[in-house]
């Protein structure tokens, strides 16, 4: 396995101001798997489920590159469950219930298959449990992405200042790395950020688009435009996964490749806002993704 | 005179996170004469003042290409006046009073030189004034580009639906754009907006950038990365000015070419700024401004 992941494999009770649905399925690794593996044709998944998330999804998945040898399925204990509300402008959201259930004890074991793994996605997650996923590969993986939140910021800060220094690219959103800098300008912010050892810092920016810092250069990517947003739930972490998907997949780490893997990333997550959960997403063919590809070329050539 | 705007040219009173300023100067013919003389060379102005506006400002403009043929300066009374708070994000703000002073009674008068301009920018004012504007020229211009802004929405939605049907090209905001279709899809709201009759449509989006609706086209110009914003008044303005500017001095209304004319606006906005009122982007240099065309095609490029 040359690419794997550790992350939330969850359900999400989701309200837009449009439309509300319970218990969909979600789960930060879920997206980042899907989406990385539609790229690299397979995503390894270390995560942990209660007995009640749903065994066909588990299957579906893995008929899509999915290796869920990473995944404790925990008897008796229910998985992890996330609600939210977005506001009107659907780019910015209410966490409303956070039920840890099997991920208040989650200790990640890296199965040896994984342990050789070049890629390394770091989905959100309690900064200990991503260090503790890194000390258990059998070499440093050529590169490290991690993604974290404000959350982490307030109650974890030291570890996560930590895991800042032991990975490759960080993605985070604007606010998050304003609030973690201290600093309004993005480009101060940036400038701090990879002073801590990362090469290159990812700023996501929802419908606003994304930015990709490194050394001296940026890049910037729009978002595609859609017709209609229906829920932005896992958009983030469909980006992560199609970024370091594309990186696998082409195995090329260069500035100018992580340009192209920020485009891919973000042609991905369009999809995933069409429809609620990971439903868009797992339906998206290789000719759509090239439709859309094709449509960032256009929105972006002078 | 081939490029001339219609628009106030006033005093703002600003108060930022950071900093308050009493009655700098502002309005927004102001920054769009400035910058549109830039790069065209010249802009001719129609507009009041009161006899309180200094004749100084009046002097410098002039030197840097605006015409004032156009400008009329009313003894006994006062000039506009602006004030406004940024929240927090620097990028939306609340309007504390709009002192109309000599804008109640305002009714443009276009000198002969400017009749036959075949440029016009028509700044963000009452709609039937800029319809008035409209009426003076002695031909239809070869390009009409049309601000506006909420309130009008609001409080003269039926002129301003007119005025919509009379121009080539609108320059609205995000939330604008929103407010005055229903559309929570900028795509779809674009749609609907050029169906009243304009070539093209441009969505500003702050420090978020631009994009450009044209038939099935769409073109996305990210903003300038900053190291500090001090003042983002007149950045719109601005970014219309360089726009038209651009245009008038290249004499194209091509699609491509309104992209170029784009991403000069967005450097010359960014300038803007960086200072409080007009001062940054009076002092700008021809080599900056390359530097910064420079950094914008670095930042876009794959």
């Amino acid at each position: 396995m040359n690419l794997i992941t550790v992350g939330t494999v969850a359900f999400d009770s989701i309200a837009t101001p449009f439309e509300s649905r319970e218990k969909v399925i979600g789960g930060a690794a879920t997206y980042i798997s899907l989406a990385a593996s539609f790229l690299n044709g397979s995503c390894g998944v270390v995560s942990v489920v209660g007995d009640d998330f749903p065994e066909s999804v588990i299957t579906d998945l893995k008929s899509r590159g999915v290796d869920w040898s990473g995944l404790e399925i925990k008897q008796g204990e229910k998985s992890f469950h996330w609600s939210g509300k977005y506001h009107l402008d659907m780019n910015s959201r209410d966490t409303l219930a956070t039920d840890l259930n099997v991920l208040a004890s989650f200790e990640p074991k890296v199965p040896a298959s994984f342990q050789n793994a070049d890629y390394v996605m770091l989905g959100n997650l309690v900064p200990a449990v991503q260090i503790g996923v890194l000390r258990q590969m059998a070499k440093r993986p050529k590169l490290v992405v991690l993604d974290t939140m404000n959350f982490w910021m307030d109650v974890a800060r030291e570890d996560l200042d930590r895991v800042f220094t032991m990975v490759d690219v960080v993605t985070i959103n604007d606010e998050e790395a304003r609030q973690y800098t201290g600093e309004r300008s993005l480009k101060k912010a940036a400038r701090q950020i990879l002073a801590l050892g990362p090469k290159a810092l990812i700023i996501k920016k929802g419908e606003h688009g994304a930015l990709l810092f490194g050394g001296d250069e940026v890049f910037f990517a729009p978002a595609m435009l859609l017709d209609e947003v229906k829920d932005p739930t896992g958009a983030g972490d469909s980006f992560a996964g199609g970024f370091i998907g594309y990186l696998a997949k082409t195995d090329d780490i260069s500035f100018d490749n992580m340009k192209r893997a920020i485009v891919h990333g973000s042609a991905l997550a369009s999809f995933t806002c069409e429809d609620f959960g990971p439903d868009a997403l797992m339906k998206v063919t290789a000719e759509q993704l090239q439709h859309r590809l094709n449509a960032f070329d256009q929105m972006v050539r002078i």
